[in-house]
């Protein structure tokens, strides 16, 4: 069975990506290694730890990763992230903390380890900065080809960034870490904005999860309005919330549920529009492209399984 | 047969497009219109009506096109096009001017009549300001489901400009133009540095057509090498000229020599990266999109067409 690690700086997309990892049988999450950016490091390995108990999965581990972006000593959440996710991150819900601690094992020791153990069976997917994926790879070079599938939310290859024009929120975060990825020859898939902006969830669904009357059920559906109502004011007119990080989890499981254009990336790191995914000239000509993005979805499709699988965790069962 | 007019701002690879279009059995050019960007206007079209006398093409009609962007009142080429093409815009090679005059018909009233008159068997192909479509479409804009194809050369969807890191030259010389051409519904074919940064010639092909000893294949040698060599200074590293007009001229008259990107496209009119073609959110769910992007071309196919073809014509076949 595919082997899962989540990459998640936990804030509500993360969380529901979390979810539908938990709901889709294809699959075994095998660990939730923390970053930042929505939250700092340890915001999000607390909601992560918290998240997994409510969704009735407290034996998922959750691994405390680097906590700044590469080329900086600190991180801070951006008035924007806190605006958008909550200050918790989690919508400004209270849950319980969970009882347990992360695991004592760095997150880059467990990447590294995991990618050695599973091979290609490891899927990993990371939805915030790319800090730790860069840093292992930097550290054990080796396992660039043991890897299975990487399968990256970030970035706006054919559409605007949702950080200011040109950059995405995820890539903005570590602009050099994304970009040693990029580069680093390590396959990878890239589901950004191009996508995840095609893939809205509305208040309809939300109230599927509030009936069913179940804590996890309830918790869902409170965290993704505040999510929503955050878009009202982000992007009026768009009609609902995009699902990130859950599609890149869907394109993780399923990759037909995504069609692709093959493209060597790079990301800026100069200039006004640093932090802009984009082609790099240096490879164009080169037959044998490292990354592949996502440039169309099958929207209904994905919805489907997503309704079909978070409600089957915010149900029990 | 299918008819093409070319809309050019004739600089050198705007000629190697005229020659490209001339040497093929498969399609009729029924008049060049021009524009401005490369040269001016009345550069361009002195340059138009001189190489098509030296090809041995009197009969194709030559039309003067608006000479300026919609929202200003004049037009200066930039130094940049004068390093690239020349101050002439063929170079600095010395050929006769055409005892021709251009017709007494503005190009946009021969654009809007030919739509009418050969509707969808007419292929338009705009490779420098897109200032004459726009103007047409504004004046009559029925003519928008009238006309074939519209195959631009112009704009870089997922690699960076060519002005600068966004923009692209074509794009940059009318922003507003290029905008509502792309949001007008009128179907587009966008050839851009995507793909034309992949098509490269260097002097090894040139010299093969200095070598038929032939007025026009010194020309079209001579005038090449002058870009190859401004090309050495503009991108060092890529061993050769981009073959951006022809390769328009190609994908109009067969389709499957490009792979193409569905995407209802925008120009960015505001901020820093003013000049950026990228996707545009208020159409990224609407299922019919408007504009194909080539994404991916046959390089070796293109090339060997693309010599067969100007060899052709350098040769005074």
């Amino acid at each position: 069975m595919k082997k899962i690690i989540l990459d998640l700086d936990t804030g509500i997309d993360d969380t529901l990506a979390i979810a539908y990892a938990l709901g889709s049988g294809e699959a075994e999450l095998i660990g939730i290694t923390g970053t930042y950016g929505n939250v700092t490091v340890d915001q999000g390995v607390r909601n992560a730890l918290a998240v997994t108990d409510l969704f009735g999965h407290p034996e998922i581990p959750v691994y405390r990763g680097v906590d700044h972006p590469l080329a900086k000593d600190t991180f801070t959440v951006s008035a924007g992230s806190a605006f958008i996710h909550g200050k918790n991150g989690i919508g400004e819900i209270d849950i319980p903390d969970s009882t347990r601690e992360p695991e004592s094992e760095p997150a880059v020791d467990f990447i590294i380890d995991a990618a050695k153990t599973y091979g290609k069976e490891l899927t990993y997917v990371p939805t915030g900065a790319f800090t730790n994926i860069a840093t292992a790879l930097q550290r054990a070079p080796e396992i660039r080809n043991l890897l299975g599938d990487i399968v990256l939310m970030g970035g706006a290859l054919t559409v605007p960034g949702n950080v200011n024009a040109w950059t995405e929120a995820n890539i903005s975060q570590d602009p050099e870490a994304a970009d040693f990825l990029f580069r680093s020859g390590t396959r990878t898939k890239m589901i950004g904005l191009d996508v995840t902006m095609q893939t809205l969830l509305t208040r309809r669904q939300t109230q599927q999860w509030r009936d069913l009357g179940t804590p996890a059920g309830a918790f869902l559906a409170d965290m993704t309005d505040y999510y929503i109502t955050a878009y009202e004011t982000t992007a009026p007119g768009l009609g609902g919330c995009g699902l990130h990080d859950p599609l890149a989890v869907a394109a993780a499981i399923d990759p037909t549920i995504v069609a692709t254009l093959p493209i060597n990336l790079k990301v800026e790191l100069d200039g006004p529009t640093r932090g802009r995914t984009i082609g790099d000239y240096d490879r164009l000509g080169d037959p044998f492209k490292t990354t592949s993005v996502a440039v169309a979805v099958n929207v209904s499709r994905f919805l489907d399984d997503f309704m079909a699988r978070v409600t089957s965790v915010a149900a029990g069962k």
